[in-house]
């Protein structure tokens, strides 16, 4: 930690100086990871993207020669290490996380990690207790719902009042169609990892115990996998959560939640806004293609978000505790899907 | 009128004796009059159909094998005049409402007379004033509308006074596609004449002036039919009714209404109660294909109220001062049409 | 069971000579049982109510004095065994079912049995024992959601296979309120068998294990009862069914059900037909308040097709199996909300 | 023009260097104004205020003491003679707009300039030439509808042909309350202008001619104000549009389009996508308050595209015969409240 607390000290709290634009390093430029470069350049104000860095070099080229200033490089913890570096987007796979993050952390860089923190949950816990030790939250997690209006609105009916004790969840979560090799861990720790966030974020508490139910599958899941499963949590104070996840029902992106509370409830995501009327003889809508169709506003203003807060040097979203407690239940989701049973969430002290 | 009053003397005020079932004679069983007397040998409480006519003898024969009972009866002022028949049903067409109508008033049978009342003015008028100087109602005037329980809610919101006085209204009149034949005129008289005696029910006042604008046509209208039209009426205290009629939209029975009153507005006739997604990636339901789906139960509705009310000697529902002014607007349409000019609607008192 | 063959031979199958109404016994006449009657005098056609019982003779006199000709029974079995009956409908408390349902097996009367067919598990098999050794249809139980056009969409949804094999059903009841001693035994018996019937009739499968997830309870629930609850069943293909059970919302009559099929999904008890807009700045429409608003043209077509049926001596809906069943389900149901754990439904077989 | 001239060539076409952020003057900085400066400081990319007027000092104080490095200016014309505004974005009143955007063309800077482009048809037409003699767009107008992703999507169905020709086209805007003295010219210059523009962008060609029914008033308006009224265009080829303008609902801010085709009917602005219910028994959304909750990220979308086009010295939406010919309807639409008659719309040649 020596040379962590060196840099430290050469670098101030707040990263940029005021008027300049952050500069960000973009690790992995997937199609999430390419959509936030575009983001950055183009959606959002006060930052730049000065340094792309992805496994594939020529992925890596192609980005960064969209973007007038900014340069590949190679290794990932160089790109962190730049000196025109003034925080960092990490989009890469899942099981690079975790070095990344530290790195981030022993330069006390502003992070934004999309999710997952880490694929397991003590590395995922190491990281809460070293930001912890640091005493500043450097690390924003990339649960973007929490910027969507309709979950923002949502968590303003529940702090209000409005509808009470909210005492049940139910969500939907589909897509037309996954890759062939996406199978029931996947499905919780890419797909329901969302509800996980949106329970937390909603309810204002953590989850205690996760069930899943394999039901009849659909013929467009190969042989053995469980497409769809109902999910079901159970929070600390009792509130039951539903999730019905179906990956391949070969329609769109249907995300819906209902919050049943005790003076009434609310329902979002029903994408009715323009409805017409055809030779087929029928009215309605078209659902949304996509998640970056659906949530593509959201992503961006997470990005705002972060981008204010890091130019401070901080976050402004959810944070490591957060991305620690997604895998907690994901972890214990998993299980879930291999016993059966009812498996309940072991998670550490929050520092 | 001697021999009317013959009749009158021969048969009391209330036609049918406790217990037993009114006998209809239904004139005409094209679709609206076959689809009546189903309702009124299967849906409907109270009466039964004795006699069946119409000008075609075999159509005639084949809805009468269809109910135990019935008898056919060649001529319908026969009919009209049979021992067995407490009270007339007349679908018949237009052009022998007016004839129809005046033998069951000599008869004094209470008439459920599909609209138009008669189809010019005068005719419609000596009507009125005939059924007014026997000082009893017996015509009730089929607007099955007023039957309708989103009708009937819509009319509520305006009595209650929860929309406040009700200022404008929108009326939407679209049917899949009709007979080639069915010119602008025909959509005054068979499809407008619906909203006018809606607006007149809703609003409860007379309309005072028409217009219609013909704007572009459909491809599917033969040329020189304009089709959509746009009408617009204004009531006796200038309230603004507008009324898109578009007969050949290739897509179904769109039938809705909005209210815009001081302190809301209402809509009915959404079709949005049940909701489905498909493989073509769009939400929604299916449009009503026709007016037996969407005002099925409206009809029989109204039938089960007039049979209960013939069966007392009177009626429940519009009545014949409705079925005039129904007339009088539409002839005012008619010419609206032709002129393109704003025309008053001539009505004669009220007796 | 020598009397009943006698009275069995007495009595044609088919009951009631063509033209003569059916004379029905009504026995009970609380909310439900009134509702019928009232029904079968005024909105059904072909039967008229003859004899009323109930065991508080003073309601029962009210009822008999509401309809031309009805008179009281004191005694149900004589009721039952009048000559001036034709068929029965049973509307009594449920513990009555077993011996009135029995009796009129006996005198091969046919029966409209309100939920439940009767309150234990043994008793309702011996009945359908009982009815298959006659050899014909006589009891039709008052499932009467079958009758329901939404729900006869949907099950045309299942059968037409629009909407593919169906997956997951996911049901939503909810009641304003109900008395304070409704537990949660008598929300599974009363309440949630209407879904138990909904999930057989759209899936056309018996279900094989019941779970009951308590979560938190509302305030408005008495202490220590578990208001709303997550119900959840398996069938024997092994399909999965939610239904969130919540009878103290203080809001309205809430029914909903979605089926998600391979193919798509579909929702129904939308209940959004009529929309308006208020000086409380809101959008929307009015929350059905009661069963008898949402489901009484259900419940008047279920009375139809049932007297339609009972005049040839037959039944036209769910019939004692299908009571049976629910009864089985229930039974099961009330073990998983007393021990939280997956309980298997066990049923004889079918005769 | 000789100093224009000279102001030309002192002036690259592109005026913003690469990297560099546009600088922009503007004027007026009432809610409109005001909600554009924060827009170009905080929600979008690529430029900054540095140049702040409004005839009140204080005001324009205020708001330049929120952005960093902008200052006050009291001169508009001073404004856009600065050296350090690159473009103009004009929110100043009505009356001020001729000479504004005569001196940014002088100057050849891009502008943005708030509807009305000027208040009277014969100055609009002027500026439209000035315009085409420099034979570059500089001049954008703020019809920020076009940005809206509902409307977009709505000229996507006309443009695929998926509605078949458009031959109606209704609209709805509704206000909660407007000021006093807001009259029926106002309704139209401020109100209906929207409409004006809403059906040139989405039919694509020019409105011949302009009738206003006035109806009943609510006695929200003052006395002798018609509101609500029903405005109806004619457009070159025939088409119908109505436009139901009503500022006084107390409701909320209602803009709802349809657009009715020949193969099948589209409806945007339905605010339907949240969905509650509560202890009223009603079940529904919050209409949207005001324009700025309803149309904010199309504003924010439109200076997007405004700053990204200013930058290489152009336009990208609605350009100066946009402005023009919503002036020349509009003056119609005033002369035809006040003569209740069909009102031709003249309009200069395009140049």
């Amino acid at each position: 930690m020596a040379e962590t607390s060196t840099a430290v000290e050469s670098r101030p709290a707040a990263a940029v100086p005021a008027g300049a634009e952050l500069r960000v390093a973009v690790l992995g430029v997937g199609v999430m990871g390419a959509f936030h470069v575009e983001g950055l350049s183009s959606r959002v104000r006060g930052a730049r993207v000065t340094v792309v860095n992805d496994y594939a070099a020529d992925r890596a080229e192609q980005v960064a020669a969209s973007v007038p200033g900014a340069r590949v490089e190679a290794d990932p913890l160089a790109a962190i290490d730049a000196p025109d570096v003034d925080a960092v987007l990490i989009a890469s796979p899942g099981p690079a996380h975790d070095e990344q993050v530290r790195a981030c952390l022993a330069r006390q860089l502003p992070v934004l990690c999309e999710k997952p923190l880490t694929t397991d949950i003590d590395s995922a816990y190491r990281i809460v207790q070293a930001e912890a030790e640091l005493g500043r939250q450097l690390i924003q997690v990339g649960f973007m719902r929490r910027f969507d209006s309709e979950y923002v609105r949502l968590r303003q009916l529940v702090v209000s009042g409005e509808l009470g004790n909210p005492l049940m969840l139910h969500c939907t979560h589909r897509n037309a169609g996954v890759p062939a090799t996406f199978d029931s861990e996947m499905m919780i720790r890419d797909s329901v990892v969302h509800e996980v966030d949106v329970a937390r974020f909603l309810l204002g508490e953590e989850i205690a115990t996760v069930q899943v139910i394999k039901g009849a599958a659909t013929r467009r899941a190969p042989e053995g996998f469980n497409d769809p499963m109902l999910v079901i949590f159970e929070t600390e104070s009792g509130r039951v959560v539903t999730d019905e996840i179906f990956v391949r029902t070969g329609v769109g992106y249907e995300v819906r939640t209902e919050l049943v509370g005790e003076l009434g409830s609310a329902t979002i995501g029903l994408d009715h806004n323009v409805v017409r009327t055809g030779a087929d003889g029928r009215w309605g809508g078209e659902i949304t293609p996509g998640f970056i169709e659906r949530f593509g506003a959201a992503y961006d203003r997470e990005l705002q978000h972060w981008v204010n807060a890091a130019r401070r040097g901080t976050i402004d979203g959810p944070g490591s505790w957060d991305g620690y407690a997604a895998v907690a239940v994901c972890e214990a989701g998993v299980e879930a899907v291999r016993t059966g049973e009812r498996v309940t969430v072991t998670m550490g002290r929050r520092p």
